[in-house]
């Protein structure tokens, strides 16, 4: 069943690039051909000033909006994205695309490596927030587009906004960065290094050599219940399950006894179906490597023109406030313009996907002051 | 070199009994015979009336204070107990006994079943906190001690002592229990389940029945390191870690790059020397199992004299203060005797290991106090 306001059936597009010369990547090694998977929702409008990207969390995708043809579930953040939403594509074009080093359409390592014939596995390389970033830089070039509106994303969907603003200030009128951080702590890299564990102490890992033989499902499985319980708080886990029990108790031999287990049992055991485990792995080093504190963002001093909207969710201990509330610091000593909300809501790190009434208030507005303040702009309502 | 004011050289002991009928367990089981690992610390006093028992936590012993000969490593609590400290053995005799399930000289899963000659393994039965209470009295009363004066302990350690408030509150003077909760909560119950699937997931496991080929050591190293990152705390991570680099960064194939990854790699591996896997999975499960909340806990209203004092540390986030928050609120509604304080620690739930001068200043008065009040008892300095 559709939802209203939908912006209906969609379709993943690809644009490959960098074929002979690679992709030029943050430790110093090549890339190419690049293929990015994006999608496209509204209309880009005579002067190509309303496109707003969309930049996707660790285990997202192209698919942020709409219905694929057959599919009965929507992208990831349609709530968000739509006629007459926060970004509202009777007035925005906004474009999303899978990040490199990803598993769905973008080039990562379940591609086949030109060299070798075979898929990459652990020959593909490290790659970087700012790897991710330059490669959407293609595509931005690729559709003609000088000026983004916005770069808006949640959580590693954040860091690329932010990368975005450090490299490209020129480029970019605004920037949302959701439940995010200006780099990751020593908190967030144990968790993300406990969840590689997980996948490499799997056999069928074999060194990331499992292309023809399959996942290592169980490894995968464990490192993806370790995530979602970061994704949660404390007080959504004790709404939602408590300590209610799946079967009597005392179950045999270490099965699940609660409600909550069966969950991330659940939760793990699909995530293998759709994900790819040396995605996971080369994705979390990418988090783990980025760091834009310090003199990293702006430091030659206030950005030409880019406006920032800083959000975080009272529950996420994940990415707790406190590191939105850096962002905002730093952006401020820059003399930039930052705005900061944190929004009340008990679901955790997952509110930047759920709790939509709160970021749609905040973001409205703010789009179209960005565009207002844009003299060269002219949105309107297509 | 051994510490100041230590009690000095200690030696573990043992006791064995439910040879003949077992001990009954809360699943309905038996388990039989039994046998403790205990360690006493102090004198008992002629009337028997200042004895003291400490209870350890998930991967505790009975060795809690001391030295055992050979080992420049004292026991888990030295700071706690010995001549002139909190748990002062010039005037408290001071018990610990490492639970049943462990593997620490207590009756466990790797422990002979005598039906077969061969470890138990799965075959042991299930354990609950109350069954590892059961267990401690029967060495209290071949101690023949038929008052406790207190009875201590943090997080585990901490349900023990609520629980000898719950079946024995009349041979309980004072209890106190430390960085706990009255129930594990989903958040709790989901890390022991993650921590639980880690291990079982190593096929080194075999369904428990591993003693003649070795520990399922990569499962249980990645178990230890999610239950590392849950005993410490952002800011300490932060400040003990920050983001500082072990290698230059851009590491092969995924191996440590920053300090906090090879922290939790070397506890991990640490671990697994020390540690028996199915002891980590029965005792986790005695945990997620804890359940004194609702009507459990004296429902036939106050306790006749049990004191309590309940202590919860700011930065604990694993065993946050709310939890024992709902403690004192549950014995006040009892018309309990109960205390709370909440002690300023940036150490998260390792705090109760480590934060000793705060425990200090209120545990020594409290059970000097918990002495005065029994009429009975006759402390003095031996």
């Amino acid at each position: 069943m559709k939802q209203k306001n939908s912006i209906g059936v969609v379709e993943t597009k690809y644009y490959t690039f960098a074929a002979k010369e690679g992709l030029r990547l943050s430790s110093g090694r090549s890339l190419g051909p690049v293929t990015l998977a994006y999608e496209t929702y509204g209309q880009l409008n005579p002067d190509r000033s309303n496109a707003i990207l969309i930049t996707h969390a660790l285990s997202g995708d192209a698919h942020a909006a709409g219905y694929h043809t057959g599919d009965d579930t929507p992208g990831w953040w349609e709530e968000m994205i739509g006629p007459g939403k926060a970004f509202d594509t009777n007035r925005y074009f906004v474009i999303c695309s899978n990040v490199i080093g990803g598993c769905k359409g973008s080039t990562g390592p379940a591609s086949v490596d030109p060299a070798t014939g075979k898929p990459y596995a652990l020959d593909f390389p490290v790659i970087t927030v700012a790897d991710m970033v330059e490669a959407q830089k293609h595509l931005i070039d690729h559709l003609c587009i000088d000026e983004l509106l916005s770069v808006a994303g949640g959580s590693m969907g954040g860091m690329q906004a932010l990368q975005w603003a450090a490299f490209y200030p020129e480029r970019v009128l605004s920037v949302i960065p959701i439940a995010t951080a200006l780099k990751h702590s020593p908190q967030q890299i144990a968790f993300d290094e406990v969840i590689r564990q997980s996948i490499m102490a799997d056999p069928a890992w074999r060194e990331g050599d499992y292309y023809d033989d399959g996942q290592p499902e169980r490894g995968l499985a464990v490192a993806r219940m370790i995530g979602h319980i970061t994704f949660m708080s404390d007080q959504s886990m004790e709404e939602k399950f408590s300590r209610k029990l799946k079967n009597g108790g005392y179950s045999f031999r270490f099965a699940a006894d609660f409600e909550v287990e069966n969950y991330l049992h659940y939760r793990g055991d699909n995530f293998v179906k759709r994900f790819d485990a040396n995605s996971y792995l080369y994705i979390t080093k990418a988090m783990d490597y980025f760091d834009l504190s310090g003199g990293r963002l702006f430091p030659e001093g206030k950005p030409a023109k880019t406006r920032f909207l800083v959000i975080s969710f009272k529950s996420d201990w994940l990415y707790p406030s406190h590191q939105s509330q850096d962002i905002v610091r730093l952006l401020k000593r820059r003399h930039a313009d930052a705005s900061y909300c944190e929004l009340p809501s008990t679901y955790g790190h997952d509110a930047f996907l759920v709790e939509t009434e709160g970021q749609t208030a905040l973001i409205g507005p703010f789009l179209e002051k960005t565009a207002a303040l844009n003299k060269k702009a002219e949105i309107y309502e297509i």
